[in-house]
């Protein structure tokens, strides 16, 4: 009959670790795969918590993610410090029964927090290939000391975390990589066109605000923000004596600028985007379409003009008009408004253009000043944001007399950052 | 007693069905997960054959891996057909004792192939949601028609399965879409400069053959095919009217020209590759440095210089050199490759430049004339692949008298590719 309560027993753990790598295997995205081991392991030791540290080859740090509220924060630490960096170093296991009575235990940590801890079981993570790439560090057994039995449980599922967190930290390596390959040749862009240096970066950052007010999902956020930042790749095929030219462009010379759009369609669909992305392209060279179907370079109309185009539409004019060129200043923001405003229903998308109304003055000081953001007051950035551009619109056509003090001051603080010159 | 063996049987499954999770999780590459997950349940079921089909949603097809000697291909048919079509729309087990006695099952592939099918276990897998997303097909068991609990083995193992899948192409989504990303930019970048159409991708496929000969690491080739995409990245710094000066540059200008290595150092440095691909700015950057130190950006001398860049260095020349302009022909091969000989030891190394001699003529052939790839006879390039560039450049300054009949052919077809026009 012990055989029988051993094999039970025994069965009852494969279930409840077999379980573990199922959950485990799923999540590709790091910080969620870490607080899902934590929790896994909590569970199955019936522990009050579980830190899980990784090690960080390149810093030889230990680091883990704290959850603190609805965000979660990183904290970093020397590979060898404390009794994680001591597990991360020797591979040693620490089963710590009591841990006030052992002299490995930092009664300072409790002291601050004021958690009081009982027993801890410290092991490594270890990959396939044994190397040891993480610690997994459980607090406070309910039942009383972590048992031999806790420790074959972890070991078996280190394997498994490991290769989750490994396969996670790979894709993440990818995603980070194509992001930051867009963003690199968003900035060549815009660092070639010395005339509008800087109009990706705000057409994409006008663009994810207008995003966020229409409550667009996370992917349609990441096609918005790639859309934006390369929609006007197209224009690396246009000659810089005509995309640079002082002088009046002739009707052929319009015409080949023009094409920008067509060729960002073209450069965009040569590229293999994941499943989820294949709008991009389109959202992308859609930005000169008109909902009345005059735009370019389909002149397609109302609804066929997807979200992305429209909004990115949008964007993209009002930073036009809000850019310092060479030879004047930007246009004033009423001035700019109404032009787009007389274009409703033509050009643009009102539901978007009242959507853009609704970015508070703070958000668009911030992002059309990009690159003197060093410079503001925080307190009067503030400020700018108890009104929204609407309202910025609608109190600019207010006479003095009927401006209350803060609605004046407001303006004073808004005027301002809208006109001031930086060196 | 009965409980007793029933338990160890159990046992023994839930171990083998953990030994698989573990196996699959670990393998992000799609094709070899493929083989994997085949040869675990074959072995697993103790059946003759295994295959999976794999739903590709876009094409509304089933595919499979067929391996066949060292190399695999491709199998795919519409998602409706045959045995493991109908269990792929259906979503129905179909575990059939003895297949000739099934009106289901088709005898014509084996009539093809030569096998003999007795017993076929057809069943879906499905994805955590649900959803089914391939077939598993095991042939043959060797005990006896496929069991109950055969069905319920795979069944445990198809979320497993389906999680590795849908994970290894998520992972090639994001390696593909990066890869056709460094694909487009270089392109554009060959485009821009019409002076030296093709250059990026002729110097990265001369480089690659080199690496090839020098045996270089499947992650070492990687590297140096996406540095040599992007070495002249830096030029999409300089304004076209250096680049594409018709007269002779000043001395400013063409230290403004020189400058692009340093700036594709930088561009790419901007890059957060992935931790195997570090060395790639530097790689890329430094195809301009020389053995002697007296080469640019940086002036670093003999082993300072990867050897990526010592192999980018001697492609670049030679492309350099045996390119067409628009006002001259290439130069002839012999002068090419003395004039890099004379600077071996200077600006080349001669281990890179000696393993460059043993590209055969079919190779250098099919990189320099890529474009015109479509008008090539097959027999005559076959013939090319006969001598390395090193036995042509030795060929070529025998006198006429010396050459036997097959160095006359050979040196007929080389002369009509190296020479040829096309329009």
């Amino acid at each position: 009959m012990k055989q029988l309560a051993v094999l039970k027993e025994e069965n009852r753990r494969l279930n409840a670790i077999l379980h573990v790598a199922q959950s485990l295997q799923s999540e590709l995205d790091t910080k969620k795969l870490m607080f899902k081991i934590m929790d896994e392991i909590k569970n199955i030791l019936g522990a009050d918590r579980c830190s899980v540290f990784l090690v960080d080859f390149d810093t030889k740090e230990l680091w883990s993610l704290v959850a603190q509220g609805m965000k979660d924060f990183e904290i970093r630490f020397p590979m060898e410090k404390g009794i994680a960096g001591h597990v991360a170093t020797t591979g040693e296991i620490l089963n710590i029964p009591d841990a006030y009575a052992d002299p490995r235990f930092n009664p300072e940590i409790d002291k601050k927090t004021g958690y009081k801890t009982d027993n801890i079981l410290t092991m490594p993570m270890k990959n396939q290939n044994g190397e040891i790439i993480g610690v997994f560090q459980v607090l406070n057994k309910k039942s009383g000391p972590f048992t031999e039995e806790d420790e074959e449980i972890i070991e078996a599922i280190s394997h498994i975390a490991a290769t989750a967190v490994e396969n996670a930290l790979l894709y993440d390596e990818q995603v980070i990589a194509l992001e930051s390959f867009i963003e690199m040749l968003s900035n060549i862009l815009d660092k070639r066109d010395y005339i509008t240096a800087g109009h990706s970066w705000r057409v994409t950052h006008y663009a994810l605000e207008i995003g966020k007010l229409l409550k667009l999902s996370e992917d349609e956020m990441e096609k918005l923000r790639i859309a934006g930042l390369l929609h006007d790749i197209g224009k690396i095929g246009i000659p810089e004596k005509i995309l640079f030219k002082d002088s009046k462009l002739t009707d052929e010379e319009y015409k080949e600028i023009q094409n920008h759009a067509q060729l960002t369609a073209e450069i965009l669909s040569s590229i293999r985007f994941q499943r989820k992305f294949k709008e991009i392209p389109l959202w992308a060279s859609s930005h000169h379409e008109k909902i009345n179907g005059k735009g370019y370079p389909k002149g397609i109309k109302g609804d066929e003009i997807p979200i992305g185009g429209k909004i990115l539409a949008v964007a993209d004019v009002f930073d036009a008009l809000t850019s310092k060129r060479q030879y004047r200043d930007r246009d004033p923001l009423e001035k700019v408004l109404t032009i787009i405003q007389k274009e409703l229903n033509e050009t643009f998308d009102p539901y978007i253009f009242y959507a853009f109304l609704r970015l508070n003055g703070k958000d668009v000081i911030t992002i059309m000043e990009n690159q003197n953001a060093d410079k503001f007051d925080k307190k009067e950035l503030d400020i700018l944001k108890n009104k929204t551009l609407g309202e910025i619109f609608t109190l600019i056509h207010f006479k003095e007399e009927m401006l209350d003090e803060e609605d004046k001051k407001y303006l004073e603080i808004y005027y301002k950052y809208y006109w001031q010159k930086y060196d």
